[in-house]
């Protein structure tokens, strides 16, 4: 009895102390877990920090200076030389691995024995004025070779002759007022346009499509001049000598123009040049106002908004004044298009616990030149970035989701370097990819923050700039979010720091507009308001020099800091929190306002609409449903994580909300763009339009010639934009 | 220090204790685990035995009995009740849900006041001879309305009159023998071609490219009589008053011809008629061999592979014989498009772990008349499987992964049901489908089994035919896989049960070829060695009766118990298997013995090979890389499922293997055929072709007015397969 007694006992005790150990073992567990969630959802808000503070301005100062000394143009020897650099720094800094991705893509470049210049001729056909062969090199650069001249590149082949007609920007709408109400026909004259507005490719498909044989480019002080500022080197406002360079293509997101859809590998089969994507037919070619003040032009007088500010008379042509009646313009364009091997460099930092989900920071490394600002103030960014999170590694953080950084090749032949990974990585990147953050320019202004980001993304940028002190001097203690919000507030709609919508023409396209990924870009900009010249004036210029950056733009180096900052920052948060910080209730408030403006812009045929039974009904409510119900249901992530599989199933539908937006079928015509929401209209690559396809066709009825087939294009357009809206609400109801 | 020791000794024991507890709670864990693994990986055996020896031959039977009295086409009244029952038993059965998939699609029914048929006319007009309006009803059905009498549907209206041309099966190769080789046009003709070896649709589509302004179709002995069979009602064959109705769209995956690409939805835009995707432009009608044998054709005898079985002789034409010189044949077509609502009945249940994985079980309900076979048979055995997995769900039975259930509508019209349902849910189905299997007729033929499925299903077949019984008499203990494996023996490749590819003309197209997703399909089917007619004798005509498949097919209805095991076997492995039982090295295998089987058929042409430089280099080695590292590397799946992240990033690479063969920029021409591996030829719908693009860009070869532009394509076409199974291999390894 006794000695059962106490076997009794002592059974009882041990289960008592076995239980009591493994109740404290579950509730050590849930506790830890619980404890992180409390700081950035699950993330470990210690690490995020050393992360940020991590990055220093002179290392930025350092990564700039040493990846701006020489020119290195997509496709040439120096560019592959930084590629090997910025390789091996990866490698050194303590990536787990770094790999180069080459591709062979068609890429332009001037003909090195016949120089591309404009010249006036004189009845008898001699060249009366030539425009320069390039720009003066800037100080402190005289013994730089390689320095490629002024050129469009994919420009056709030619010299033709003929008449100058002025049409000011370019645009759809002023070559309707040159040919509506100037009643001037561009067809069979050389076009002359300021840069500015639109994205250049889109100056020339007009110039195209008007019958033009030539097109001319140039610099107009008006947009290239910002007020109170000197001209280089004093300054950071455009000589009359400097001269935008830049590509003339009509990708519409196509990548290399002989291998759509695919990547240009060795084995890829290749169109003919002929057959490319978006190859202008015609002769291209840029000048400075240096040059373009010698054109005398003859003709009308314009309407004051077609006046730019040089000391000429502005007028539309065709042709000179009375005076030179007799001369022509002769465009001499020799530039060669060369199938030619590009670099990207592809660095990687592996997935503790989600391997297959992959954060991207890619930006450009090719530049027209030197690439002070376009793109080495952003891969300078980078650099610091993933020296940052190597020293992190270091100390034994490893993110919870694969990181991939990438320097793209040949971004400013077409986004071909991104565009051709994209495309060699689609089926990879449509079941794995969480977002994308993009890195070209990292300043453009010395005002304040810009932010352009898909709506989901919204809510992480305004937590990481919470988290990030203000560069600008005298705003200590602030941080950069309420440096960014008093400069720049979202008046109408919000008080919160204004977001811009992605457009187009950086490495994003492929990724966003292509695979659905959500993506973002940040760099630190000019006061909008205010400062009203098109990008920045050097803008592909030779004069886009490291001074410049150190000069006028950062001298302390402290903005570049930030925007490194809010990259890292969003890289860091989207591949180590334990729930994706994407923000669906976001993105259903933005469409909404996307709804409803674009129904706003229909409202503007009322008559027509009735006529044609056009009705936002049913796509005005297609929205409403949209929000994230089951991020809420399992808000205590604690325990949902230790089942595991609802985060992860959670996280899969909030990683694929991006993706539910994308049509197979692309928009009309443009099988590449294929993003519902969000994409260029058809008529200005550099405004990312909601709703683009209903945009184009709301676009298109003014200049149609059969009403009822246009109004049909937009009720189709509005029924597909509802079922895509209602397909991305399913996906976010819980699963079954 | 006495007292020290016995608290130190205390503490000792009971971390011993609580360490040896803990111990043993993890090693029973992995245990459990390991066990369960043993059999059928991870699953639990018992309940898979328990779902398979429910199915019972009677119930299927009395649900075929049920499903078979009276007819019920899409559309109609009678097909909406069955749906109802439909959704009514499923609810009973014990789903967790079961809804109506209501679409607004184009179909097309015969005018009830004006009948279609076909004349002889004399020189006056008059009509010297009609073709019968209706098929003699079968005996017990003489009370039934509502029997549609053949037609084809879609046939364009019209009353064109001319002489008949006849054209053997109306093949590619046929028209070509036609004009190329006997001389004969068949412009402005009314072509007459025999049922049998490609689809209808494809006939027509050739007659129009032949520029034919009509098109009969007959059925002839030659092939739709199998030897020693008696007529309908004594037997299968079919008698002489017997038509094989059926539509004649060239749809290639579009669904509802009036929504290519999006649900045919209260607000989703429709296409006029006029620009309807696939609607035949002229007449077209079926007609019986009764019939058939009343049009004296004259001209050229044919070869005697052009010559059928009826006891005429068989001519070309074009015209009558002589004596018949002035008659013509008059086609009167009066058959109307109409769009009609539909309804698909789809029912659920949710998975426990992994309710965003979808098993989807779908078969159509919508018959031309009774739908004996063509659809019941198999809709009575998903009626069985359901009853059957709801009796699981009741015991606590529930599986692992989410499983759907569907009862399609208007397949015949096109896949319509199934296509707007796969439309309107793409974008969950593209991120959350594991796998589709169809349910089409169950039992087309007396001697084995049947399955076609994509190869990474291959091995799950093997695994599930080996559980269940031969039904076969005198087979008693043998399994169906040995009863399979020694009627259809896969002789030149390997010693296992044939198993063919995918092809085309059920539901499964829009899961398969358009999004990707693993598809396969089982039945009962006739002895292909011997059994020469095309598809079943009574296919598609009135005499498709309960009593064919009760007195003839499968007295027992261990038959049909068979294929309703097979197919409830497959959908609970692979909703209810930890580790999807998906077998990509049975891919890889397949792609190798693909590559050089279409670089065979390129190897026909070697000098022009050589002239144009076609290689198929990369391509063949493309192929190799491809096997799925993961699964070996954790083949322990106790650990890897303890940890739970890696089991599911496993199954999501498996799962979107068949994915990554999906190009969304479709086969040329063909922009909702988009599987690049496996899709039809453009020449033959029913043979489902590996690598069709390459297939049907070497077919086209022969028929190119520009053969540099051909083999140009061709180029293409491998470059593009080489790329796909690239990256469909990436996607197998580990993600980083």
């Amino acid at each position: 009895m006794r000695n059962e007694n106490r076997l009794r006992w002592w059974i009882w005790f041990i289960v008592l102390l076995a239980t009591l150990f493994f109740l404290g073992f579950i509730i050590g567990w849930f506790a830890k877990q619980t404890h992180e969630n409390t700081a950035s959802n699950g993330v470990s808000s210690k690490y995020l920090r050393e992360f940020l503070d991590e990055m220093q301005p002179n290392q930025i100062r350092e990564y700039l200076r040493k990846f701006t000394r020489l020119p290195h143009l997509a496709g040439t020897e120096q560019n592959l030389k930084y590629a090997e650099e910025i390789k091996k720094d990866w490698q050194d800094f303590g990536l787990d691995s770094v790999e180069m991705a080459p591709y062979d893509v068609l890429l332009s470049y001037p003909n090195t024995s016949q120089p591309n210049y404009i010249s006036i001729v004189d009845q008898f056909g001699n060249e009366v004025f030539n425009t320069s062969l390039a720009e003066p090199v800037p100080q402190g650069y005289e013994d730089v070779s390689n320095i490629v001249p002024p050129y469009s590149a994919f420009s056709a082949k030619g010299q033709p002759e003929g008449d100058l007609v002025y049409v000011n920007y370019g645009r759809t709408e002023d070559f309707f007022q040159l040919e509506r109400e100037m009643n001037i026909s561009a067809t069979g004259k050389i076009v002359i346009v300021r840069y500015g507005k639109i994205f250049r490719g889109n100056k020339v498909k007009n110039a195209v499509l008007a019958g033009a044989k030539g097109i001319i480019m140039f610099s107009d002080p008006a947009d290239y001049w910002a007020s109170g500022v000197q001209l280089y080197p004093d300054g950071w406002n455009l000589p009359g000598g400097g001269v935008q360079r830049g590509n003339v293509l009509n990708l519409n997101g196509a990548g290399d123009p002989l291998t759509p859809g695919y990547p240009a590998k060795e084995y890829t089969h290749r169109f003919s040049v002929e057959d490319g994507v978006g190859l202008p037919k015609i002769p291209v070619h840029p000048i400075g106002f240096d040059d373009a003040i010698h054109l005398n032009m003859g003709g009308q007088i314009p309407p004051n908004s077609w006046k730019g500010s040089l000391n000429v008379s502005y007028r539309i042509g065709p042709g000179f004044t009375h005076e030179f009646k007799s001369q022509k313009v002769r465009m001499n364009i020799h530039t060669n298009n060369k199938v030619t091997r590009i670099y990207n460099v592809i660095g990687r930092i592996r997935g503790a616990l989600e391997p297959d989900r992959y954060v991207i920071l890619g930006g450009h490394r090719d530049a027209w030149v030197f690439g002070g600002i376009d793109p080495m103030s952003g891969a300078a960014v980078v650099h610091e970035i993933v020296r940052s999170a190597g020293r992190l590694l270091s100390e034994g953080w490893r993110p919870r989701r694969t990181i991939i950084f990438a320097s793209w090749d040949a971004e400013e032949f077409g986004l071909l370097g991104s565009t051709e990974w994209a495309e060699d990585n689609a089926k990879l990147l449509q079941e794995r990819a969480v977002a994308y953050i993009n890195a070209d320019s990292a300043i453009e202004g010395t005002y304040t923050l810009r932010v352009d980001c898909t709506p989901s993304l919204h809510t992480l940028v305004y937590e990481v700039t919470k988290k990030i002190d203000s560069p600008e001097e005298g705003e200590e203690g602030l941080s950069l979010y309420e440096s960014w919000h008093k400069r720049d507030n979202w008046t109408q709609d919000r008080d919160a720091p204004r977001i811009s919508k992605l457009s187009s023409g950086s490495d994003f396209e492929a990724y966003f507009i292509r695979l659905g990924i959500a993506a973002g870009r940040a760099r630190y900009t000019k006061n909008k308001k205010t400062e009203l010249y098109s990008s920045y004036p050097l803008y592909h210029s030779v004069y886009e020099t490291f001074e410049i950056v150190e000069k006028f733009y950062d001298p302390s180096f402290r903005r570049l800091k930030a925007v490194s900052q809010v990259r890292g920052g969003l890289i860091f948060l989207l591949a180590d929190s334990q729930l994706l910080p994407l923000d669906a209730n976001q993105y259903a408030d933005s469409l909404r306002k996307y709804t409803q403006s674009i129904a706003q812009l229909a409202q503007r045929h009322p008559a027509q609409m009735e006529m044609y039974e056009v009705s936002f009904g049913e796509f005005t409510t297609a929205t409403l449903p949209l929000s994230c119900g089951r991020c809420k249901a399992c808000s205590n992530i604690s325990i949902c994580d230790l089942i595991c599989l609802p985060v992860r199933i959670m996280n899969d539908q909030l990683m694929y909300l991006e993706r539910t937006f994308i049509d197979p079928l692309g928009l009309p015509g443009r099988p590449f763009y294929r993003h519902v929401i969000f994409a260029p209209s058809s008529h200005n690559k550099y405004a990312g339009e909601s709703f683009p396809g209903i945009y184009d066709a709301l676009f298109d009825i003014e200049n149609s010639a059969d009403p009822e087939k246009a109004w049909e294009e937009v009720k189709r357009q509005i029924s597909i934009a509802a079922f895509t809206v209602h397909a991305a609400a399913m996906t976010l109801t819980p699963p079954a």
